[in-house]
């Protein structure tokens, strides 16, 4: 039985990943393969009960090396409970978000030490990297107008991380484009701001890199 | 005015450390200086939330590396929001356990790596170490025994941890000796099979060391 391979989506809020990752479920199930949908922080009761944590406007909002090691336990939950498992079973794993986005986020973003994030990152995953990212690239005013569109739609309202302002989105979209540079042989940039369609047309054509 | 000092209690369960806690506390306020009281993993509404993940017997029970990093992060919540604010302040602070349990517990307990754990626990605190660490220091069945009556006197049952076998409790004491070894001066190392009075005694001389 062969290894399932492991594919995550990144991108900031409003870049259109999970109806992506939705149209690649399904794609993968036409194909014939077993697939197991994810998303950070989530995908365990444990890792659930952390994304709580994390986003719920509490009290005692994490001060920003806390909030780091909170994604980090719930990936470590995620990974050794539920990734590894299923990948030995031959099952693909699709995941929204996974480690860039804490380099991104935690690193780019807030501003922690990136050599850090880099060591402990790799304790966390025990040293797991996606075979494919797909990192869903969208000019702010694009991503602003679809959170916008997305919380009239379903009556929500942004959460703490989605209310950050503009320059933490700038970083974080350039945090994402320094580490696709530094993967190019892993992370696809695909440009966000087009349709639906012609975003999985060519989130498609990256699925050739896993043959 | 002069920054506080901050002492903590280490040991195994049943090593007393509560009973001691507190006649430190009454002792410090006896003489004149203000004193936080504190517990790990807890002491801000945040960490008490991982707090009852880790201690709670519920389905998904946190993996070894998922622990270490939810016990981290509620230090970090706790060190930058209540304890170095305090410190700052004046103010004398006590915690019940601190950095030297991770050592103990996860790195000597749990077998993970050391020098993982000393890079990351650093992160956590942003540096801070205690001025004065007591280690309660008891033989297990002394332990055993003592852990025995405090479930009987309140009808409480041992949790996730306080259920590990006789060999992890070994591993752990002689990691909290080790650890003792190479920090001889800020560690003092009490002999906890004594009555309480006594280990009282012994605690107090010890608090020499801070002036």
């Amino acid at each position: 039985m062969a290894r399932g391979k492991f594919i995550t989506f990144e991108g900031g809020e409003g870049s259109g990943k999970s109806t992506q990752v939705k149209r690649l479920e399904e794609f993968l199930r036409g194909e014939g393969y077993e697939v197991l949908l994810t998303r950070e922080p989530g995908g365990t009761r444990l890792s659930e009960l952390v994304r709580a944590l994390l986003k719920d406007e509490h009290e005692d909002p994490p001060c920003d090396r806390s909030e780091l090691l909170l994604f980090l336990a719930a990936r470590a939950q995620l990974v050794r409970n539920v990734i590894r498992p299923a990948l030995e079973r031959g099952v693909w794993v699709v995941s929204d978000r996974f480690s860039d986005s804490t380099f991104a986020y935690q690193g780019y973003g807030r501003g922690l030490p990136l050599d850090f994030l880099e060591v402990a990152n790799a304790f966390a995953c025990e040293g797991l990297t996606p075979d494919l990212t797909i990192l869903l690239d969208a000019p702010i005013e694009v991503a602003r107008e679809r959170m916008r569109r997305r919380e009239a739609a379903t009556n929500t309202s942004a959460d703490r991380i989605e209310l950050a302002g503009d320059a933490f989105h700038a970083r974080l979209r350039e945090g994402f484009c320094f580490l696709a540079q530094a993967n190019p042989e892993r992370i696809a940039v695909v440009d966000a701001s087009k349709s639906p369609d012609e975003v999985w047309g060519e989130v498609c054509s990256q699925l050739k890199r896993l043959s």
